[in-house]
């Protein structure tokens, strides 16, 4: 087949690019342009019908992932299905299904067959989980059954694969003389270097990268280039390993081109406020400005227990520095795992974080909204304010429990400080 | 008397500037010298002997503040103390009593007696609820009233005294002329226009500064200087009315110098990313390098129900541009009143955003925080990590509910990736 990004090179839109086009307002001819120049990626939900494409890329709306999955004992499909349709009500963009254990296979169908939304994936997690089955453990995976794995979910439909493709042994080499505060926090990373070591082998994604591409081109599948030496604390930002890799993955964003398949490349993490433009504006001149997917990023340590606000801080100044795509972190983050509130209130403060940087970098169409909500508020119109605010269910909560004190005052009569001056504005007033 | 600003410019050390130099790790110097050129300010705790003082000012930690205060039916002091709790329970700096009904006198008393830190009041406010309990409208508070309650405050030990006396006829017309989405959201502001309009007088905080600057200078209170036009929204950010009014409290700023009183500014309220850095500058070059008293600011309007996400986006960057004294905004901000919950949130939620400055912006001693406990994590020490994270009952409570979960796993045995790499690296690695 041609991919997406072949066709758009030849300036042919497929009905999910012109979809994207018409959702973000860009012309088809502007969208062409970004995918064939690597600058936005579609997630089409190829063999879904029912599910809505989704683009990423500078001109296009900032979006937002959720993660769900299964760890160790909180196996069951249910209960993540639970926090995917809260994240969901709460206005994902896409999902993550980022399961190690359990029936991997039955969470993800029932996410690609009813979220209606881009599904992503990282399919060693679950050649992992195989090899543990059927070897005793992990690190006895082959290379065979982590490309069947791959080929596995591309062919059923999973729109992005996150591949920790760039962690190679001269990559290893050098972070181990550098060192680093924490070496490793990246799951998959880990497994993956943990296997590189154990076999003494080349990172296979990395050795057959093309056989990779070869996989995307033929399901027109999306990679997401995952970054094994993601910083896992604030002193750890911008430092060696980090950067080391970021330039693996800048030429593997090239091959990727060059096979026709799209790409993104995943970042960090935590970043510390005064690194967060150094680090997209080096991610994208080392990856010719593929769209970026940041973990957050968290701008302090010492937040456990609030890191979706710590998140929401350093992923507005991602967006507003040019990152695309924001990965939520719940405050759940470094304590355990996510409840389905957590998750909701994640997605919440990722979204907050995305509409804030749209509208400041201009977005046409953003300060739309953020304007119809201040007229409403001017005018006194509460329903119209509940309606409008990015979580209505919680803002009409909040107003019920106070409407009492907020309602129409009655203390001064006609001597109304408000009245007094709208009547000399000959606009109405209204902070009593 | 002679004030902690003439002390300073004579090179002499208060008490309280000393204890603060310690409490900050400056130099009493340095220090003498930021509060000589009105970069810094000292909150003393006047007359109270059990409070510990604060600065704030570039070289020092950036400061979170807390508002309580009695409003339309919720008049009980004691529900009002609960929040004070809350605020001082999670960490804030300073507080500010912005009660407009109820036992004024009561709450703030309690307060400054009780609380252990500076306090900071509305003075207005309460003037204009005598007034209303005299005349039976607020509008026929006379000027007397007006500074009888200043006074009081004053010789009372507040520690700032928050007053609009910035807006003027001349700012008023221009603001008419020049219109704008929100007129009014400060309610003081509001309010004193009010009073402006009827009583076709000039705001006698302005006419009669010196007066003012005299009871402050006889009680060493530290003026801030509030914002009538502050932006309601995003559409009114920097626009003609806020940058009028912002250029007479910088002439205000240097009268207020001169007479050897402390100064401050306070500052928006709703300001889109890409305005913060230029909206700090501004008030930095008008003002004089006043310190900066930013109310969150929320950087999009469409959050309500979570604008202490949205402020502390906006807190984090104004810091990091130089505001050195972040109002916190709680979730309710747009909805009701906060409970004590919200309180406690929105006060961490502002921490978070300060701290997240603090270490961007090079803060001595700001980044080990963060060192000391990613530390903590990288050597798995959850009770180190829970003891240091920004709010240890919540990160412990996050903790026990999925502690299973994370609990040390037992999967891999001996073909643990994680001990392969460690063994490799010949460090500790913990991903799993």
């Amino acid at each position: 087949m041609t991919t997406i990004l072949e066709l758009a090179r030849q300036g042919e839109a497929t009905a999910a690019l012109r979809q994207v086009a018409r959702q973000e307002n860009v012309s088809e001819e502007q969208l062409l342009e970004e995918v064939a120049e690597g600058r936005a990626v579609v997630l089409a939900g190829q063999r879904r019908p029912r599910c809505r494409p989704v683009g990423i890329g500078r001109l296009l709306r900032t979006k937002v992932s959720a993660s769900v999955g299964m760890y160790g004992r909180s196996v069951h499909p249910d209960a993540e299905w639970e926090k995917v349709q809260a994240a969901l009500g709460a206005g994902t963009d896409t999902l993550m299904d980022l399961s190690v254990s359990g029936p991997i296979d039955v969470l993800r169908r029932k996410i690609l067959d009813e979220a209606g939304l881009p599904l992503g994936t990282l399919p060693l997690y679950q050649a992992l989980a195989v090899a543990r089955e059927k070897y005793g453990h992990p690190s006895s995976m082959t290379v065979e059954d982590l490309f069947a794995v791959i080929e596995q979910q591309a062919r059923e439909g999973v729109d992005f694969l996150a591949v920790h493709a760039g962690v190679t042994w001269p990559v290893l080499e050098r972070a181990r003389r550098a060192g680093r505060q924490e070496m490793l926090v990246s799951f998959g990373g880990s497994h993956l270097i943990g296997w590189m070591v154990h076999n003494q082998r080349e990172n296979p994604l990395y050795e057959q990268f093309d056989r990779l591409l070869d996989i995307c081109r033929r399901y027109d599948t999306v990679l997401a280039l995952a970054d094994a030496f993601r910083p896992g604390c604030l002193e750890d930002s911008l430092d060696a390993p980090q950067v080391q890799e970021l330039i693996v993955l800048g030429e593997l964003v090239r091959r990727a081109r060059q096979a026709g398949v799209q790409i993104m490349v995943k970042g960090p993490g935590h970043v510390p406020l005064h690194h967060l433009s150094a680090t997209v504006t080096l991610q994208k001149s080392l990856c010719q400005g593929a769209p970026y997917f940041v973990f957050g990023p968290v701008v302090t340590d010492i937040s456990p227990g609030y890191d979706h606000i710590s998140a929401a801080i350093g992923g507005a100044l991602s967006a507003l520095a040019g990152a695309e795509f924001l990965c939520y972190v719940t405050e759940a983050e470094h304590t355990g795992l996510p409840d389905a509130g957590q998750v909701h209130e994640g997605v919440i403060a990722a979204r907050i974080a995305a509409h804030a940087a749209d509208l400041a970098r201009g977005l046409p169409g953003a300060a739309e909204w953020d304007n119809e909500l201040s007229r409403a508020r001017k005018n006194l119109d509460w329903e119209k304010q509940m309606a409008l605010a990015i979580d209505p269910r919680r803002a009409r909560q909040q107003r019920q429990k106070t409407s009492a004190a907020s309602a129409a005052c009655a203390m001064c009569g006609k001597y109304c400080a408000m009245q007094v001056i709208a009547q000399y504005l000959d606009k109405p007033v209204h902070s009593c």
